[in-house]
């Protein structure tokens, strides 16, 4: 997929909706990827994003290990891989070998980017003393990239339990919201 | 509108797929209403809630003094006054009174939750040390509602700038995600 550099400004965009992403973290032996919806923003710019992951993952450590990960927003192409994704893990399997999803290298991370996702965002740990108490990383998104003839990703929402919200209409308000 | 006691393990369905929300304090002079998109689950029963209010906000003040609030969760049926919200200060105007939204007493925080949204969480902070470095407040749900008939609520997740995403079609997977 060509994808294009995006400002990191308009980060929050691509976030605030709340879609479920891919966490991807390079361990020493592989790649991982992790399927998340418990993530918030926190700053605007530079973008900090809040991501929960339980200590019960596989990149619970390789996160807290490495510092660094790769959040991949996924459409609704990708549904079956996104569930296959939450419903193993990397201790077991390669998962993108076993899923057949594309490595490609980041610029500023050694973790790789999902390529099948419309928008990756390259993560650093910038603050972790919520990890004990909460599993919450503190990630500061270095670089952004997304795919710029996507102009109405089909982003899903979880709904519990395998069910997903898939992105309908847009509207636009007069709003003077950022 | 006539709600139901949803049940605390459920919360997480509510605000997982990232919907705007409402969030209501209770002032010394009167409620206030805020427009919020940056939340995240942390944890699912007691069900904790990452919300991020800008000290710039004057829900903020509120928050910080009472430690009490409730997440007011809208439809695209409330879509102006929701960006109304959002558009103005309860420093200067009651928003609930100038936007024709109806209060109802909550049963755990007095704080009044608004009847024309299809779900209420009433909320207290139980964690404010990451309110001086992120504006982030660590939040219990105590008590939660719901309008049983909305079977397929048409929620908004905010793409920047007064645009909105409206909640489409929803799909089941063979997940065992919870």
């Amino acid at each position: 997929m060509a994808k294009k550099s995006f400002p990191l400004s308009k980060v929050y965009s691509l976030l605030e909706p709340g879609p479920v992403v891919l966490i991807t973290t390079a361990g020493t032996e592989r790649a991982n990827i992790m399927t998340q919806s418990w993530h918030t923003m926190i700053e605007f710019e530079p973008p900090l994003v809040g991501c929960v992951i339980s200590n019960r993952n596989h990149s619970f450590d390789i996160l807290k290990a490495t510092g660094e990960c790769v959040i991949n927003i996924p459409t609704v192409e990708l549904a079956e891989k996104v569930v296959s994704c939450g419903n193993t893990s990397g201790l077991d399997i390669d998962k993108f070998h076993d899923f057949d999803l594309t490595p490609v290298a980041a610029s500023c991370v050694k973790v790789p980017l999902i390529d099948e996702c419309y928008a990756n965002l390259e993560c650093k740990v910038v603050d972790a003393k919520m990890v004990d108490e909460y599993n919450l990383f503190i990630l500061e998104v270095l670089k952004a990239w997304i795919d710029p003839a996507m102009k109405h990703p089909r982003t899903m929402h979880h709904l519990g339990k395998g069910a997903f919200m898939v992105a309908g209409e847009t509207i636009q308000l007069p709003s003077k919201m950022k």
